[in-house]
């Protein structure tokens, strides 16, 4: 027998789903249209089908758990609570209805804690007892160890450094708020930081021919590759608001090493190279030199699958 | 046999030490000038004496252990390293050298970690896994507790919320940077922000008739007790920003409660009602309603006591 976790990313658009063995090997995967559920019930067995269609490929295989990250995922309680993004509405008890339709143990978080248990079980973190995740996609989502422990805090929904406020009535937030370090981090802020600084400033720039609406990250570290002073100053001005989100996360937590992951991180040197000068010269003189800002080691492709079978291995691992 | 642990709580000017019991009862306390001692070595044997002589007051008492708060105490090393308030220099191996006086196990960390600790073990948080003690003393400091554990990270140096910066750019601090919490949240934050709005209001104000360098956060409470307007809106943008540094806090770990401890604490209502509106106010929706601000269930006769005490029985309690 060859034991084996199913990962499960469920997104508002797709579900990704794949089998996974100790060493992190995804040996099968296998995805679903999220869109295509709008009931919960009949979600949940499609899904439950995916993962024994799976199983049946190798008679050795034996579920030893299934983990799933989601938008709102929340660990203690195994629920999915509000999420925007999703086309279930209300507190929707997910893991116990999956676990009537497979008896394995079911563990559940959002997407960026299943990142950071990636990066733990699999990926750069392996020796790391006091790290930090930082998705830098459509929001900043954050994973963050402490003591070698994912922190859930009281309520279960820890973990939110894309909401700490960064500029006292600054840049609207979708939650609500004004200000938090995603509406300047992340894939959508540097987009901002483009229009923004299109409007202040003079100079001429590629990114001046792209509609707003069809500018992204990706457009914005092309043009800055390509030596555009505009978009390299929006590169810039993303990085000294991210260090300012980092040096305060460091003085809470004192990881040893920030992993920045996702759209925006594609940008590379472009992103870690200013990210690191700003993060030197911001931080309290007490950590300096503790801090190292690295790329995610988790491959890309499978990150979100391998994130959430972590949950289930990292318990085994706790227990065994 | 009464089994006690030696609290100690090293300041600049002052070293109280006392015998702690289990239930958080301070059976003896003893004091020594720390400014007596400019040399370690002559201070570490004192106090073991000091020590010694409050053990040998009752012959049944056993000595389990000896529990340090020191500025810039480092729990994973025992060291006090670079202190700027005590007159030793350079990283002193504090532990080790006690522990060459009197062969018990020697914990050490910071004051407010040990007022944390203290807080956990014999005050308000004892059945709370996740919160977090803020000291509003001179500067601000911060224990934070996760999961049940004390917050050190992987240098032995975290929890420095006072550190978090809240306003680019803003007041100077004495870390060297500026716009951290602590020049804003602390008893001095709050003559700096009375001397702030001496200059930008024309309001009468009984704060007017005091010598700056006479001002304390003392006299900003009891003038703002007495309905001086000025005094009042000195309190309430010192609740703001702290409102602020607690909910950047509350994205991190989702507390169940911050504690506030320390001379500004002293206020009162006059603080806790305004740091409670803005907390309500500027807190990430998820977390509306799930932390409470409270002031300190310890005695602040006997805290650093107590606390740097709770350091050896949180380790008794972990391994019994």
């Amino acid at each position: 027998m060859k034991e084996v976790v199913a990962g499960v990313d469920i997104g508002g658009t797709n579900t990704v789903s794949g089998l996974v063995d100790e060493s992190g090997k995804v040996l099968i995967e296998s995805n679903l249209k999220t869109t295509d559920f709008p009931e919960i019930g009949t979600y949940i067995k499609a899904l439950a089908g995916l993962i024994n269609e799976m199983l049946s490929t190798d008679r050795s295989y034996k579920l030893a758990g299934i983990g799933i990250g989601a938008p709102n995922g929340n660990y203690y309680k195994g629920t999915i609570e509000l999420a925007t993004n999703l086309i279930w509405k209300g507190i929707i008890p997910f893991a116990d209805m999956l676990r009537k339709e497979i008896e394995v143990p079911v563990l559940m978080t959002n997407d960026a804690n299943a990142a950071a248990m990636g990066e733990m079980i699999f990926g750069g973190a392996k020796e790391m007892k006091d790290f930090i995740v930082l998705t830098l996609g459509t929001g900043l989502g954050s994973g963050i160890v402490v003591n070698g422990q994912m922190v859930y805090g009281s309520t279960g929904f820890a973990g939110e450094l894309g909401h700490s406020i960064i500029v006292s009535g600054g840049r609207d937030c979708g939650c609500g708020r004004k200000g938090c370090l995603e509406t300047y981090a992340s894939a959508t802020g540097v987009v901002k930081t483009v229009l923004y600084l299109l409007s202040e400033k003079r100079e001429d720039s590629i990114l001046r021919k792209i509609p707003p609406a069809e500018l992204s990250s990706k457009k914005v570290a092309e043009a800055a590759g390509k030596g555009d002073r505009l978009a390299l100053e929006a590169m810039d001005y993303t990085a000294r608001k991210l260090a300012l989100g980092i040096v305060n996360a460091v003085v809470f937590s004192s990881p040893e090493a920030v992993f920045l992951f996702g759209g925006l991180a594609r940008a590379g040197d472009m992103l870690f190279n200013p990210v690191r000068k700003y993060v030197d010269e911001f931080i309290q003189p007490v950590f300096k030199g503790t801090v190292k800002i690295l790329p995610s080691g988790v491959s890309e492709t499978n990150a979100a699958v391998l994130g959430a079978a972590a949950l289930i291995w990292n318990e085994k691992a706790k227990s065994g």
